[in-house]
């Protein structure tokens, strides 16, 4: 290593002295992947010693998405979050914003690079990144996830890299990082195929700015996917025969990429599409790839696979490690305004997956929001791929807890996708496609093909006394009974009248 | 006239007379702009004929946007449509659609020439278009407005033309007609600037598919512009003071174009934006182009002006008549997919203007559903330009009919636009800029600037009553509560309690 870099390596406890009350970090992570593991922690024990003392120790976070306990985790415990950008999806965190400790604004992830650059949202001061590399004239490789990572480092006065060893440099050629000039002297994204490089696999940094380098050799902190479960491979089995129909009535071309959203239900789906004899090779151009990403390999069918992160298991991640040369050929990783990109994603013609937490019979779907006031995770790159894509098609569960609540209700409490763009639901129970249709032509649709039996009348019942006493008949709500399944949950336990 | 286009010249009814029951109908039009005039009367006259024997007859209708009482209210009320597609504002389609008779799908206006190419929608069979000219091989020159006609004239198997004298064969060189290729053949839309030309200023179709012709001489059946009220100057004044702001800050670059929603208020905008001494001159990349395109070349503020559509008052159709080899440097009709196109509104950078019929403390904005249930006109093209702009402003009135309504509620009825992408708000009473904000501080923004007097605490009791009794923090809503303003309205008349 460079002179100039050796100098720069220290603790982690060192490198978050750098980090005061008031930052705004901009941090790489998206999901797991390649969030920072050191320095965080010792951020929270900074800030916790702040607190002992009676003095206020805050920061502004933002990532590229969702990160694991090192980052989110310890950094909620330590009440050492005071606003969160744009997307969680720890416990702890969640609770703090529920609970009003942490104000979170929950964004389109397109957006975020963007507006950082704009000025539309606070200017992060220090940078945190995990680096598989850095060169001693300031070129960072990134490591398993591309993020907002790029915008983040070339704003920020001070770069901590977390100089991570464990999969070693090779990993940096994986990433493609390229950032748009800004508007109105602005070029095309030139990506017309999911492998198209446009950028640099670096991010280039001003090497003055690299305040510290703390070194470590640590994976992912994943979990092991959990085996799937009969519900899920019904989604699956009921996107897999609507695409083989689609494409045979000529309604969806062959080339087209898929995009999908993350957990176990996208990751059976996209298994279930690459075990299917009938299914010819296939791309990905999204934002997570999971270990679905093998299985795809594994059945021959892979021609390519875009992202902005790749979240493997433990295992997954061994295999990463062992077929790096081949994977790279066949994959790339982008910054998430690229992977999440309306112009790419509606040129490249993207079928889009994504799971709702709840939909309503007339269309509209809720990623985000329970009982329309708790933060889940937050709406992620659902809305840029729902509102630019080829198709759109929604998948959940038909029930949960045990029958106590229908995904499917009269109303939604909160819309993150409207009833404008959404196209194709799909449940254990079935799969409804309601293009080109009327709102109440498809209440009727959705109630036959996606509700469960035990909702199904209750369901009926609303549409039909809507028609009859709703104000209009386009959308026959009747707002004084629209969140009575909603009412009864919370009064009773479950959506089911007792 | 060439001889094989005079043998296809024929009266309106014996056009109509080409138009079956169950025909699909893709017509031009989009606001009062181009639509045809002189055959759907005939077709309605036909309908009427056929049910007063008892026959069936009803068609699907395409068009670009809304049109005027010669196409959407004669075939309304002649009973002649069963389903409506991606817009309308006229009062007798309205009433058909929310009695039930009509039904009506209400689309992202940049999608509808998409999805009908990708066969999502039904098949145009018949297309009746306002063209200015047409010649021996097929080349048809379009009108006032470019819509989605080019993909009606392509798909359907009949073409009917209007062929209005009325602004003479040289408007046809205001349109610039591209259609991108189907992915995953797909490339860029190469608009890199307002006036950017792409494509033909004709549409190519089969001269063997031209049904009928039909002459005509007619001018768009355009109102006057009602003369500004104090509200929508009000309106107007604080979003030219936060525009000044913005670009003294550095966060909007004095290049962005502009893209303004139809009616008095947002004419009321781009005319107040000319008429400031400190605005330099600016251009336009919209869907619909008002009479304020004549003030704002009158104070010397033009640049360029991209549009779909031209609906101008009858003084200002004069005035394109007199003008039109000026206006033709300056100004280019698209069409809807281009002047709408997430990957152009992107990459231009377009601040986009729109209002909203009701918007609610965390910042969602309903478009389209009164109450819920009642159809207005439709999301037209608010989704695509605030999903992809650089900067989305919504603006309203805080107050409709004398105070009985607060534009400003607890909880949309419907959610054309979700907080996760809105912005900026703007009432006669202020401006809310709540970039970056959490629901909570949004909420409390919003009221405080947005709000009418009359309804402040009223929306703050709300929040605060959530605050103390949601199930969560991040967005305090009661669903029990959440639509007490409305309730009241549709009780007592009037949303303030009595």
């Amino acid at each position: 290593m460079h002179k100039t870099l050796k100098d720069k390596i220290t603790t982690a406890d060192e490198a978050a002295a750098l980090v005061q009350n008031g930052d705004v970090i901009g941090a790489s992570g998206f999901t797991q992947a390649a969030y920072p593991k050191v320095v965080p922690p010792a951020i929270a024990r900074r800030a916790r010693r702040f607190h002992e003392r009676g003095e206020p120790f805050q920061v502004v976070l933002f990532t590229g998405a969702s990160t694991g306990d090192e980052l989110d985790g310890e950094l909620a415990r330590a009440q050492a979050i005071s606003r969160r950008y744009p997307y969680q999806s720890h416990p702890d965190m969640r609770h703090a914003i529920n609970s009003g400790d942490v104000a979170f604004a929950d964004l389109h992830l397109s957006h975020v690079s963007h507006y950082v650059r704009c000025g539309f949202l606070p200017r992060p001061t220090v940078a945190i990144v995990d680096a598989v590399d850095v060169t001693p004239d300031g070129k960072i490789y990134l490591s398993t996830s591309g993020g907002s990572t790029a915008t983040y480092l070339q704003m920020a006065d001070r770069i901590i890299i977390e100089l991570n060893r464990h999969f070693g440099p090779a990993l940096g050629a994986f990433h493609d990082t390229f950032t748009p000039a800004p508007p109105p002297r602005c070029s095309n994204i030139p990506i017309y195929s999911v492998l198209d490089r446009v950028g640099e696999p670096f991010v280039q940094v001003d090497p003055n700015k690299i305040a510290a380098i703390v070194e470590c050799d640590l994976p992912d902190s994943t979990s092991p996917f959990k085996p799937l479960n009969d519900v899920s491979r019904a989604i699956a089995a009921n996107i897999v025969d609507f695409i083989k129909h689609e494409q045979k009535m000529g309604r969806m071309p062959k080339g087209l990429p898929y995009q999908s959203g993350v957990g176990n239900v996208a990751n059976a789906v996209l298994t279930a599409l690459s075990q299917d004899p009938d299914m010819s090779p296939f791309s990905l151009y999204t934002e997570v790839i999971q270990d679905a990403l093998f299985s795809i390999i594994d059945n021959d069918k892979l021609v390519a696979a875009s992202c902005t992160a790749m979240l493997f298991s433990p295992e997954g991640q061994s295999r990463l490690h062992r077929e790096m040369p081949a994977l790279k050929e066949k994959v790339i990783i982008r910054q998430q305004e690229i992977s999440n990109h309306p112009e790419v994603v509606r040129r490249l013609g993207v079928v889009s997956m994504n799971t709702a937490l709840e939909f309503d019979i007339f269309g509209n779907v809720n990623s985000t929001h329970v009982m329309g006031a708790k933060m889940m995770n937050g709406v992620g790159g659902s809305g840029d791929f729902t509102q630019n894509c080829y198709l759109p098609i929604f998948m959940a569960p038909s029930t949960v807890r045990d029958h106590t609540i229908s995904t499917l209700v009269p109303m939604v409490t909160h819309t993150d996708h409207s009833e404008h763009a959404t196209k194709i639901f799909v449940t254990d129970q079935g799969l409804a496609d309601v293009r080109g249709m009327s709102p109440v032509a498809r209440a009727r649709h959705i109630i036959q093909k996606c509700a469960h039996p035990l909702y199904r009348d209750l369901l009926t019942d609303y549409l039909e006394y809507g028609l009859r006493h709703a104000p209009a008949k386009h959308t026959p709500h009747v707002l004084g009974k629209a969140f009575d399944f909603h009412l009864r949950l919370q009064k009773d336990g479950s959506m089911l009248p007792k």
